[in-house]
């Protein structure tokens, strides 16, 4: 085996197709880090469960799963063409049911509906069989999945070229291959430093409440074979005084128009550290991200989560019954920490109101 | 009842003197935050076991259980007044045998050890009788009680003279009452703060990855009625954007010569966020923590501990097997973070190095 072949075989894939057994292998998400199980999909019914029970998380992984899930609703189907379009809008309808605030998943599967209408639709030239069209429906999933790692490599080669060999890079919760159908955003270039022979020394923040860091960014990355060390959150300072780190990596929930990130809470007191030790702090995202209809940071609502994540968030009860909790799901850091915003489009510094508007109408 | 009163009934005491019962009420932390129990402690064997289990923690706290322990161990002992100053040694050397590293617990054994040789030894007048040794061997652990409270009480009124009503202090750890006599260091004014009706709004880190903040400070300001908050680690910046916290204030394991500061990993991260912030950043302690033999902090040693207690710290397994981990237990906050340091002597600012020497020869 050449050691191309071992990195492949290394690395693990979260939305996996199977056109030998024509089926969806499903890595379970729910039994990371303990057990690596693909649960192995072959309805659009158990596709559904999966992304209802959590078995699938990550907004492109979730969009990928439906999508092929639509395949898998109407792959026996036989009828009309009008009637397999049907078909494959009530399909949609009902996986769209699984998960109602994924806006990702509602993405894929108009992408799936058009599809289906371009070669089904009352416009469409009668070439087009039944059989051809659920074929197309499958490379219209698998193109998906090829377009979201094409736009996750293209992030993770704008941030490797900011990075050297050798260099200390930290991370908080998980921007993920995970996540997305390969590399991920802000761990993309771990990934791509790793086929290239470049050394990155990774410190991932275990990221309370949830352990995102802990069960999923080392999870992956350790099973990848990159140089990755779990801390909790708070010993990202004293990792940082040590020298140890040269750049900050984060993924985003959502950039606004003046540059500002929301992200996982504890991202922004990365940033404040980063800034005090001179480190670069980075964000990296696809371009779907950036909004510009939110003016600042302070436009973004900021979720609070149930104070169970942090006073028993591991089974076992860690902290007096009914005390007082504050549990920001997410923080907001000022783009006057964010020293690039890094797309599938380039490297975006500031000033961030008038370079990000540039980008979408370059 | 009064809310004077109220306010002593709420006030829970790590190690209690039963007068009534001639015994030690010595609260067990081990089962905190879930039950508050009193384990009722008659005999010598009983403290050095409570101390050997972990039942009491806190260096003072250990100290003060062992110097009732003496007691307890030659209470009943009847003899000549030369063989009653031998069983005391033997108690003391036995005792000191329950936490070897436990430096103030050798402190509170070698005074009651120097109590007994002036009430019994060979220089002393006769007048002495065993009976009236072993009441001022009792005496002996309450006063070394009184003073530890007195130390702790009069932290708290300095630390409590930097405050004002209405603020919001944010503490790390636990460096409370539960590890003293009363008040504890940097809880001392919280408490202090109670009885003179001020009030402060504390937030406490949870402190990953023992969870002192959750397990300790949150408990034990909830139950004495402080307002208290309980938030993670990395929820500490956000916390001081929105504008909650107006000071932090900390315990301390060491603070060297140059006013470089030892304490609970996260402290040097909560120290660089308030910097960040404008938020001063305290440091209470008593004098005897203060090392004038360790020039700067380069020369505090930083224990490292086990990676069990980040990758499976709540019982669970929370992390990837054999993912590398780093796991020191203490950081070190550079002095010029410290805006203050704050002992039973007063309030010390920079330039510490003459400032902390001048305490001493003062």
């Amino acid at each position: 085996m050449t050691t191309e072949q071992t990195k492949q075989a290394d690395w693990l894939q979260s939305v996996r197709w199977n056109s030998l057994e024509d089926r969806l292998d499903l890595l379970d998400q729910r039994l990371l880090p303990d057990e690596i199980v693909y649960l192995e999909l072959t309805t659009s019914e158990q596709v559904w469960d999966a992304i209802k029970q959590l078995a699938v998380r990550g907004a492109p992984a979730i969009g990928l799963a439906a999508a092929f899930g639509v395949y898998l609703g109407v792959r026996s189907f036989s009828g009309s063409r009008g009637a397999l379009l049907a078909e494959v809008n009530r399909q949609c309808d009902y996986l769209a049911t699984s998960r109602p605030t994924a806006v990702n998943l509602f993405w894929a599967l108009d992408r799936m509906r058009a599809r289906a209408e371009a070669l089904l639709g009352s416009a469409t030239p009668e070439e087009t069989t039944v059989e051809s069209a659920q074929q197309a429906l499958l490379d219209e999933a698998r193109a998906i999945q090829a377009e979201d790692e094409e736009t996750c490599r293209l992030i993770g080669e704008h941030a490797l070229s900011l990075f050297e060999d050798g260099m200390g890079v930290l991370t908080h919760c998980n921007a993920g291959g995970l996540a997305t159908a390969r590399y991920g955003t802000a761990l993309a270039p771990m990934y791509l430093a790793l086929e290239k022979g470049i050394t990155l020394k990774v410190f991932a923040d275990e990221t309370r409440p949830v352990l995102q860091g802990a069960r999923l960014t080392a999870f992956e990355l350790q099973q990848a074979g990159v140089d990755v060390t779990l801390i909790c959150d708070n010993m990202a300072g004293a990792v940082m005084a040590k020298g140890w780190v040269q750049a900050v990596i984060v993924g985003t929930d959502r950039v606004a128009a003046n540059g500002d990130v929301a992200n996982k809470i504890g991202t922004y007191s990365v940033a404040v550290l980063a800034k005090a030790h001179g480190i670069p702090f980075y964000v990296a995202c696809p371009m779907s991200t950036i909004d510009l209809n939110t003016p600042t940071g302070a436009d973004i609502p900021i979720e609070e989560r149930h104070e169970d994540e942090i006073t028993q968030g591991f089974g076992k009860r860690t902290a007096p019954q009914g005390v007082k909790v504050f549990n920001p799901a997410f923080d907001v850091t000022p783009n006057e920490y964010v020293t690039a915003i890094i797309t599938e489009k380039g490297i975006i510094r500031a000033p961030y109101g008038d370079n990000l508007r540039k980008l979408f109408t370059e």
